[in-house]
């Protein structure tokens, strides 16, 4: 079993605020993210792969498919997007690191068996990088337990 | 006479559009860049200062000086800002990295000789990262003689 | 539950020598590290917290108290220093990489619960880069479990 | 118990082609990598060891002894060469950024237990970054145990 | 007047000899890098662009037209090559990082006009990494003025 | 003509104090940088070479002799060393970005044409990352223009 990690990249923008939060609270969470016009980051996403290495190709996972799932469910729909106003979402969740990782998990989960199959190459995790000091793991596989 | 840069960053959002042109020139010349929502950067600005080492500090320029100069300028005002709503010289000006570069010089030009003196270190030049593969720099010098 | 890393900086300075240990010995471990006037490093702090994303506010851990507890910490009373001279833990133990993330661990630990509470997100584990080349890791979680 | 990991850097050249494989598949699976002179890159080697800190020495592992078993087994053998023609492991699998990391990681556990003994540090894991987004990771732990 | 750098990237593959050398001039010059198989890097290109910001679009330049440019003349060609033996200028000048420079300025000042017209913006510099230790930068004015 | 840069790598410790200034300045001027006890940095030195591209080697400078002039005058003199008290140059001047720059600049002029020649490649200039975010440039053909 080996671990193959891809780095993608979109530029979007986002506001930190919570409506069923006090002005004061959303200030004292959020500080100058909860600014009213937003920001925006340029993340960072790295989805890491387990598998098995196959004999003759010497691939673990198909790059193409990789690429594919990953741009189709996740950079495509975020790219050049207020993540507030334009994924669905997040009109209900806070667009934090947190929950950006949590719905990017959630996006490639929901189709990872259908591209890649129940014996294929697994869902290992997801990291987002908000910033280069700021970055968020959800876990692959974990998600695939609770839900089931 | 030596050349002292330093590196300072903020994030932002920003659309690019012109409400000057149509609609398809806009996506023509701006591509995804110009959907209505905007979208963000995590910007670096380096500011370089001309000037003569100092015999007895070693310095060539009042760093914390320099710091409030660009602080109090730049990266406050355009700090988690909608660049286009927020910022009163984008609402005449698209916010392409050239336009916030020019518009940046022209702060620090506006204030630079309060701060330093006539003979004080000069203001070299200033270049804006608006991604890692994105960046425009503007003549500090330059700017001064075009105008007066 | 998902993991959120957050990265912090200091410069400090710091001489690998053991006067447990021969002049000899001292210099076929630690080569030119072993200098008797110190040399130093710009070190990179990474503090990994794992803990569920709350509905509300999307964030798994205050990053305020985060900041405040790593910056209270290590940042302040390492920053600037010379380890083996001004931080009391280097006084019996030689500064390496290895012993500074020890020591990291071993402050954050003893204040998480006072901080975060039996029931907060866990304090996962550090990371420390000495330079881009030299990284030490240790677990939040296993020294908890080593001490009680 | 803590975790330290070092960085080392080679460059090479390769070519991703297999003989088992039509044409047609070979440009499938392997794009423009599959050109029939090569191309390369600049690789980089981070090795993690596990390890418990010496009480007098600060340390977890010699790095000396850890610098000449990467060097003499990993970066010279692969260090300015075409990985294709002048590695043997790769004249019967395809030098795909998993098969470089399986052979790496070969490498080192061959003499692993003879330079650190049964009782030394462990070697926990390889990480092989082919571009700055392709990286691959074998455990070294797995990969003794499998065998054994 | 403004600079604009946008940087792209290509793998690439060289050797580092000079048949009109012999094999120990070879050696003593180049290296490993005069290895027989050759070896290859991940290389960087960034083309800085000299021209006034267009009042309506805040555009220095056309980035799709420099980025079709930049990508037919030089990534396109270079890109998963050999450069030796894939590239014409490359089989009378040993690819160095100079040359490289050279010759891939050369191939935008040979389009530059037809691109950009007399009075467009002006080829300022490109500078290309061979690794992020060698750099080598040429000029592209310096051409201009060089050939006429 | 070309300019070519390289780039090296130190590690050192150095205090920010003028004994010919009173405390309260040293605080005002250095801040933390002025603590009794020094700290230290990771050094980076960028030194670009003006010369013709040899037809022959396709080389502008001889790299072997570039290493060991920057190695010898230096890397080797300032690594693992305490700026203050190992280097005669910053027992009379504070080493601040700005005079260490200075002082490698004149290191490399005092030896450049006993190396290179007098038509060989030129000293175009040299720059140091005190951190990346605090960079000092100075040339290297002015500095020989001003003492001739």
């Amino acid at each position: 079993m080996i671990r193959l990690s891809r780095k993608y990249r979109f530029s979007a923008s986002h506001r930190l605020y919570s409506p069923a939060l006090s002005e004061e609270r959303n200030r004292a969470i959020y500080g100058k993210c909860a600014n009213p016009y937003g920001h925006g980051h340029d993340y960072e996403v790295e989805v890491t792969v387990a598998g098995r290495v196959d004999a003759v190709t010497g691939r673990s996972v198909s790059l193409a498919a990789l690429d594919a799932l990953v741009n189709g469910e996740i950079v495509e729909p975020f790219r050049y997007k207020n993540l507030n106003e334009e994924v669905p979402a997040f009109q209900m969740a806070v667009p934090t690191t947190e929950n950006l990782a949590v719905e990017a998990a959630r996006r490639l989960r929901a189709k990872w068996q259908i591209v890649f199959g129940a014996d294929g190459p697994q869902f290992e995790n997801i990291r987002i990088w908000e910033t280069e000091r700021n970055i968020c793991e959800v876990s692959g596989r974990e998600f695939q337990t609770n839900e089931s």
